[in-house]
């Protein structure tokens, strides 16, 4: 007895290194029984190693293909990205993206479409790339037990604070080289301020706790900000800087979220993830800790995600979105606290109020650090943190719960 | 919208840790829709932390309860559980089973009773504990991409040989403080002997490629015959020694399978799996490596992995077993070329047309060891490499191709 599988006939948009690689894999793999019938580029011009009579610049024409019934769709433009995906799903077709951007600030829509249509949208590559985290949070970790995830989920920022941390470079250097390297864009603003992070989170935590948040909903900031300083401060102590997306549920069931520069110790399996590198650590109830480690970007990880999902088209898998509609875990919140550094340039003064406990603190002309801990609230509602020569790193276990709130005052302590 | 939850009525077999662990979890968490209903157990004397009531110590109630929709079984005795097993899945009930044993060595009767009763069959906690890899092999890794698998699954074995490495405990006295920690059975053959890894294996092949190979089909060997001075040429070279369950597909498309002590370098993730934690690395066409780490034994880990389990049938989920139906992968083969290390007592003699090629040889009195490339299906054909004295570990990159094979000779050539 076999098992049904379905004739796959797929249109593709784009052509790019990660389209190129799915060409030829399914060329070179007939028992994934997927065939590209048409793909739709935005450069005619452009030399390609495939022949011409495949290659469209007329998004209609695959789209309107009775005959094809998976689109996959490996475009940078989030806005056009969003037109192809919804109306490929709105027809009927089902749909394999790698576009995190557009998938997170649409998520309510493409939920939408995808109830009142039924037709299966897969987009493991768009978190992780190679890494099969959200099938897993999709399928394997039930709600009720999940207690948290936390990940470094963006290839290029990790790179950068690898290189900073081992060679001793300064960010600007580290991120030169990482464009030189290719692994960061010629304008990393995505990266380097954590919206590709966020964006990646937003993702994440629909699939892990049934939250639909938009990424402007989360607090995010990314490595733009560190300073020379706040690397040989962790040296010192023997931690590792690193990126991280984060998503916990709380002891009142609530979800706490937040893609912030964190302090990793090395019990922790994410201070091992260095370079270009992806890892996902799963909390769950009685499990411990699950880590998963992988490629996280490129063109090949990203095509062999792209490949699990057409495998599973074959099947008909769709994701069902069970915490979402059958919900047990609580909502975003922001009402938590949480320990961190923040560390400023000399003479400038943070107010204390901005703590609701100090705990260590250290100035000097050229640098200063305080170690306390925030409400979260506050610093979501505030901006003064988000200025150049102000980094925020949260500190290891950071999570603080015997915490009095202050009332607000109005006296302004300089620490310096 | 909701989806559809079946509510889970189920007959537990066994209340040791981890059947203790799962009423409670259960009991606590109403959101998961499932209660124990019945319990049987095999001492009633025993003190149990439930009512009296949910006792019982004939099989039969359970089994013959129609109100009962799933049996969970978490016995040791591999034959009762199969009874029970294949009685639950024949008479309609789902079953989520821990028994890596019983399912190894009845795979093609479970198999048969599976395709021919539709009776969902979960056994996710069998292999790694709480790491997902069945569940991944089957959902997410495509067959014909899968280049190989390669975990340390055995707990107690891994926690010994962490012990000899980091503490420079002989080989006898890390496992007798592994059986004070707990980490190994009082008789820990099963263990130390590589037939819990190779069971586990077996499983895995099914999952991974569609290949149901009894574990004695399987090449397997423990660490049993290790030696002081194996460990003390593995720090030399800056190795772990790590009992290594490995599947690998070769050029022509066959599976070479085997569980063998390797000296695993740096540069493999397998290198950081310590003490009583597994890993696996699984390689995929176009992903190239991703790790899979967490706890693989123990009681919490065990729950948690059959936790999944149940939350998934509350969705009707089932393996589909789609490699084993769809086919494309090779047999399992043992032909193809290993680079090993064999060390043996001084004055002992390995013939030398036991190697294709021999690259290296040191001897002393007291130590020697040859490394070279055999030929695995003679391997696998004698026994001269299972006597007391001498051990065989696998090189790192182990599989080599540019051999020329030998005609027999029958001159033996001393190497001491």
């Amino acid at each position: 007895m076999s098992i049904p599988q379905k004739k796959l006939s797929i249109g593709l948009f784009g052509f790019g290194v990660v389209g190129t690689g799915l060409y030829k894999v399914l060329q070179q793999t007939p028992s994934l029984n997927a065939e590209i019938k048409k793909v739709c580029i935005k450069h005619p011009e452009k030399k390609r190693e495939a022949p011409e009579t495949l290659f469209t610049v007329d998004p209609d024409i695959l789209l309107n293909d009775e005959s094809i019934n998976v689109i996959v769709e490996l475009i940078d433009d989030a806005d056009a990205a969003y037109y192809i995906v919804s109306k490929a799903l709105t027809s009927g077709k089902a749909v394999v993206s790698a576009n995190k951007k557009m998938i997170a600030e649409h998520l309510p829509e493409l939920l939408a479409i995808q109830k009142e249509y039924g037709t299966p949208f897969l987009y493991e590559s768009a978190c992780c790339a190679s890494i099969p985290v959200i099938r897993n949070l999709e399928e394997y970790y039930d709600n009720d037990l999940l207690q948290g995830v936390s990940g470094i989920v963006n290839g290029s920022t990790n790179y950068i604070l690898t290189r900073v941390a081992q060679d001793k470079l300064t960010f600007e250097e580290a991120l030169l080289q990482a464009q030189i390297e290719g692994f960061a864009e010629s304008n990393p603003a995505l990266d380097v301020e954590g919206i590709d992070a966020v964006n990646k989170l937003s993702i994440l935590l629909t699939h892990a706790y049934g939250i639909v948040a938009h990424p402007q909903e989360i607090v995010h900031s990314g490595i733009q900000n560190l300073q020379a300083h706040d690397a040989v401060f962790a040296k010192e102590k023997g931690f590792e800087i690193k990126l991280v997306a984060q998503a916990k549920k709380l002891e009142d069931g609530n979800v706490a979220a937040f893609v912030l520069p964190q302090f990793v110790d090395s019990t922790n399996q994410l201070y091992n993830v260095r370079n270009e590198y992806n890892g996902v650590v799963i909390e769950s109830g009685l499990a411990d800790k699950q880590f998963f480690y992988g490629k996280g970007a490129g063109s090949f990880p990203t095509a062999s995600a792209v490949l699990s999902d057409l495998s599973a088209l074959r099947y008909d898998y769709k994701y069902e979105y069970k915490k979402l509609h059958n919900k047990t875990a609580g909502n975003l919140t922001n009402d938590f606290f949480l320990r961190v550094y923040v560390s400023f340039e000399g003479l400038f003064q943070v107010p204390h109020e901005r703590f609701e406990r100090i705990e260590e603190w250290s100035s000097s002309e050229k640098k200063c650090h305080v170690i306390g801990v925030i409400k979260f609230s506050k610093l979501r509602d505030s901006q003064w943190w988000k200025k150049k020569g102000i980094s925020v790193i949260v500190w290891p276990d950071a999570f603080v719960t015997d915490v009095v709130v202050k009332e607000p005052v109005e006296d302004f302590l300089a620490v310096v």
